[in-house]
């Protein structure tokens, strides 16, 4: 059994190395978005031309990225939707959203004060961790039975 | 031609009477989440029993809620999403990407400062209004053929 | 909203006349599998000829009972499923799978005593209630927001 | 054509290893759920911390053992389902309800003195068979063509 | 619980109106192809233009059949094939091979004689019946729960 | 039975005045999208907001109509795509696209002029046309098995 | 691009080695039905046990040759049915409809002889051959774009 | 992550070779329809035998064509799509709407002057590109994250 794990959600602590360096060995592939904050930002207009409204300037760098994204997700057998303690994160919860509609297995990793505000989006999930260690420990157990300690 | 209309998103203003007021004389059914946030909030523990931890006291509810929220998207013909001000409405974009992934034409009701955190879920929409004003017009549009003024 | 409602399982005790009395004025419709034990049993070889083994008999009669369950399942937009205290139950178990594959709200209504067999339903379940009055309870809220007292 | 089987149902005989030895040699993958039944039982407090509630133990253990199954069945080409003489066995049914559900070809294996209580599982099989060895029959003349003898 | 049903296959016998007949009082509404034999051949070049060869007289007569039969097939609840004594009636078998590709339960009517050669297609269904007044039965027990006699 | 039917396609005739008028008396429902080609061009900007460039001009118009156009094919059970003398009329071969892959029986109506850079949508077309006439034969043997004359 | 190739249909001629000796080079996959007729009509009572009614005895079987020939038409890019000279061969036009149903891409394989009988069959597929030598120039046509000569 | 992309349209210029030469050393694998004209053109006839009616001849070839055209556009990950400066090209908004039906990510690579035109089709589209470069860049930025300069 292989599985692919989509890792969407927040960009800017290490999460995503964290679980790829804690699941070497496993028989797992990794994919996510780009995580490149300014490339992300900039992409649509760098390739296919400069907009003068910041609102196109986003949408086109947006449907760009969701090429990548939308892709990550329906290949993925488990996503996995990180939510840090700074910034909106909509993106974040709209990919959870895309996953729960395609039936796909939901890890939410989230930290325990934002619990209320994700209630809908953890009823919605086969697991809700507060560590990226208990998302590894997920996978071990998923894929080999294996249990910490 | 009849639209089913679900309505998601922030529960605090109005906005949904002002559009189902607008849109009398249109073909068009309204559905959206129960908008009593106390009742929302307890539907689980005051009907399935009462739990130690906040975190299953949620849970409960939330499960309760979804299964209004599934069928209303589910059913919908047209998902508008509002974002107000306040709070993080998690379950707005969470709804936004559950109407995406089912190929549910969007209509996103977001003020102009968050155009910036919205980027993605407004690359999934068809229409992204700023008053519910619009919204109505656009359902009028849709089915009339109609344009205001 | 409508809801379609289906009742599986347990056909021995008159759950299903409570839920159906206490949704009096809710606005839903409710189906199920034939209630008449003898009938189902052999409503096969009735209508299609005698079997000398057991398993034919049997086989006859699921086979026709089945042109209503997957119908009445696959037309539901909840799905009821409930366990009694006798029997092996397993078409109340296959029931509540086709209804969790089909991404069917399930509603579980069950013992105590039952919870831990059971954990693997509860846990694809949107809620799990002990008694007929919580699941009209249940509807109630979902279809009109009200709480019970 | 490789073909890939999941072995849901029973775990405390040893009906797993002698299909995976009897079918040596042929073109297929097997998968199954975590046949350890501590681990299944305690997996989810072990990694997600611990429930004073029985219930919640069990729920937290049951959603992280669903990522693994449901992939299982989704992925699998043939879904074989064993019923054993004891428990109630209603994952198991469960379990047959998903992959009926999803129209994957199923075949049962159970002891004869639980054919009634089976019989609607049975309905939907695509072969009821009494001995390990005898899937291990079906899965080669499906391969191969070559019948047992 | 409203069934729709559709008819298929042999079209020279009465047997739709014998079971339209005998579902008086049932809630059924059938459907079924153009039974006017000349007119079901010659529908296509009689309305679009004639043609020189036979093989695309035909075929332009059974795309426009294909519009009829396959919202019929698409609609139903139930198939009911009916294979006759005479005649090729491959259609009948492509019909019920599209109703079981759909998951559409598959009743089958069809003469003792004809029991080997139609074995793969008997395996698909929930019922194979020799006479319509079965069919009939067959409907009113699905629906009322009520058998013959 | 009824039949949705999406008239798909030039706007610029009345081709579909031809077939409403024609097919009084069926058992039929009609949808298009907005034929009004200056509402159908400005609808956008002129509910959501004025736009510099062209190109967003169109965007926001084309993605409005999308919400009608999207529906309409989706609910029908017969897509009529009209192909006219003048312009480009891409969006009448997108529309075919869509029809296609959606399995809904689609119908052509095209001058014999177009029939070499129109053969692959009349490949994927259960009827080429060249008459409104024509199609109000085909719905009407469709629906009555009537043909003309 | 790798094709994968269903051959349904006549199990009394040389036609399947016919074309997969043709086909020689090209990236494809063969697979088709167990061809050996005794086994094919045997397979479910020599596994499951005899039966004493020729009914039961041959829809043993037919199940278990439909786990190979579900699984085929299920992973198969091409679907090629050959109708031969002789028998009923329904269960070739069954495989043929859940061909289309699905969406399978559908070559046929039959003599001028049966045109008529089979017109409702050709009007599903995208060729309609007469010998296996023109199958195998269409696999070439698709995958490589050489035309014979 | 690997890609598949299906190039669909305009056969006259070399668009396609500079997006594949461009993009050498990236993780994809590109698909097409055959684009030798004559070929494509005459396949029908060549294979399946002569036709009197160039619409039936063209017809013929068509449906051979679709069968490597739809497999190439529901194998892929991501459908580009090019409008050139001549012909109809209304094979290429077929695919279009093909690809968009399916959820398919859609690139198109189009010509300013045709913008207006092609508004329905760039509003389904995740990019809209006027030089084949910038396919290659955008590929690998969904690739690797990398941007131009």
């Amino acid at each position: 059994m292989t599985l692919n794990i989509y890792l969407s959600g927040e960009i800017h602590t290490d999460w995503r190395e964290q679980i790829v360096e804690g699941a070497k060995g496993l028989d797992v592939n990794f994919s996510g978005p780009v995580t490149d904050h300014a490339a992300s930002d900039d992409c649509g207009v760098t390739i296919l031309g400069a907009e003068d409204q910041k609102y196109w300037h986003d949408h086109k760098g947006a449907m760009l990225n969701a090429i990548r994204t939308r892709h990550g997700i329906a290949q993925a057998d488990v996503v996995v939707v990180r939510f840090g303690d700074k910034y909106k994160q909509w993106n974040a919860a709209f990919d959870a959203g895309q996953a729960a509609a395609l039936g796909k297995p939901l890890v939410v990793l989230s930290p325990p004060e934002h619990q209320h505000a994700l209630k809908e989006v953890h009823a919605a999930a086969l697991a809700v961790a507060e560590e990226p260690r208990q998302v590894v420990e997920i996978l071990r157990y998923v894929l080999t039975g294996a249990l910490p300690g």
